[in-house]
């Protein structure tokens, strides 16, 4: 397979001439989400971590409510991109099939249908309330942030999603050329690593809209860092879906939008004795 | 309607304390698209510049192939976001509905199939070969950017597409949270207002990945100019299209990817004396 970095001949223009040269730009791939041999979607996206990629959209989108309803996952090298092949139990097979033909309508695809909109304010589960990491945590991931984003210090070009346990001081990266994807490649990596979710926050480098915020607490994560400014919807989502959410985190310091009361001084998270 | 900026309170975290205030954030709206009575798409936008964004995505989409196909066009406020209501000739109605038909099969919406990346490398028609700009027009429209970008001076969250024409030295700029949203109410502009794509050259300051060539093609760019850095197909589609790509565009110089002939120290355009 393809590493998610190529390199290509350029001319740069600087201080008046041409000069050839390379640059480092970000591979991008066309990756295929198939289930029990029926397309579901295709996307761009940079081909690394692919299994965390199937995985973690596969539960963002709500097509299984856990990891283990994914029977089989095979990833795929075919001429055209990449395949994420997967079985689900027959249950979700059969839920899948039937959302299918509901979407089949006139109406088109559907999937993004304006309806969507109302259902996306709804809170999807109830986030934990005891969660709470301080200010000091928070400024630690920021600066933890730019080191691990290995793709994006050659290419300028992907996003990184992350998870900062303030516990361990680790933090959990994955990158990609599109920002729904880094985000559902960390959300695959914290149920295939079993990572629970309420033992630190996630960050994102990329800007906050609504999809980003839907995701995160589809696989429960109670508070969301970005380093850019969320959109307005985004905010909305936060607030009802009780998430906290920080927003332009930068060295010099952050911005708290929804539900403040899980950023204090005394941190309370759920850690894992191992 | 809503403008695209609204002001919410938050928490801002700073030198060690906590200190409320307002910022202002992008607004994101459901825009939905719909031909002679049936929905196509639905995306998040900036409520601005509408009208652009209908003729520009119709066309970028190739649901059209010219703006006077759309018979006519009403941007109408729901409770749930905004609709872009069209008629079009009946000869285009007549090729979408086959389109759906033919995109209604068991494969899913089909919309981003993966055999639309080996039709994405073709080129989609030819470009003007007569164009050439100079590095200096290059840079003047670098330096122009960030002063016409509005909406983001404020919020920090939104994409701007633009198109400088150096004779006139003048820069068309749309904004949008969406990148593609933003070239697509770009080409709206300069379909709408019939500026010749080949009176200047188009800049962008969000990334390149291949759908922004495709759009860009559609409408006849020859020369794209971004701030940031390309994917690696965006630079194999280009190079197929027979578009100039130029990337990595600072205030200190800028890089060309491909087709460097239109960048020259004279320059070659196509102007309407007016």
């Amino acid at each position: 397979m393809a590493g998610p970095i190529r390199t290509v001949e350029r001319l740069a223009w600087r201080a008046g001439r041409f000069t050839p040269g390379e640059r480092a730009i970000a591979e991008e791939t066309a990756v295929a989400f198939t289930y029990n041999g029926t397309s579901y979607a295709v996307m761009m996206a940079t081909p690394q971590d692919l299994e965390d990629f199937a995985v973690g959209f596969t539960v963002t989108e709500g097509i299984v409510t856990a990891p283990d309803e994914i029977e089989h996952l095979e990833v795929l090298e075919l001429e055209a991109g990449i395949e994420l092949q997967m079985r689900l139990t027959e249950a979700r097979a059969g839920a899948l099939a039937a959302r299918r033909r509901h979407l089949a309508g006139p109406t088109g695809c559907g999937l993004c249908g304006i309806e969507s909109l109302t259902e996306a304010m709804r809170p999807l589960s109830p986030l934990a309330d005891h969660v709470a990491v301080s200010p000091r945590d928070i400024m630690r991931a920021i600066g933890a942030l730019s080191d691990l984003q290995v793709i994006n210090q050659q290419t300028r070009a992907v996003h990184g999603a992350a998870f900062y346990r303030p516990v361990e001081d680790s933090l959990v990266m994955r990158e990609d050329v599109g920002r729904h994807n880094a985000l559902d490649k960390l959300c695959g990596a914290l149920l295939r690593d079993n990572i629970s979710r309420q033992s630190g926050f996630a960050l994102v480098t990329s800007r906050l809209s609504i999809e980003m915020i839907q995701k995160a607490v589809v696989v429960g994560i109670p508070i969301l860092v970005a380093v850019s400014a969320p959109t307005a919807l985004a905010v909305k989502a936060a607030e009802a879906a009780g998430m906290t959410l920080v927003a332009v985190a930068r060295a010099d310091g952050f911005e708290v939008f929804t539900h403040p009361q899980r950023i204090k001084e005394e941190r309370s998270l759920h850690v894992v004795a191992g």
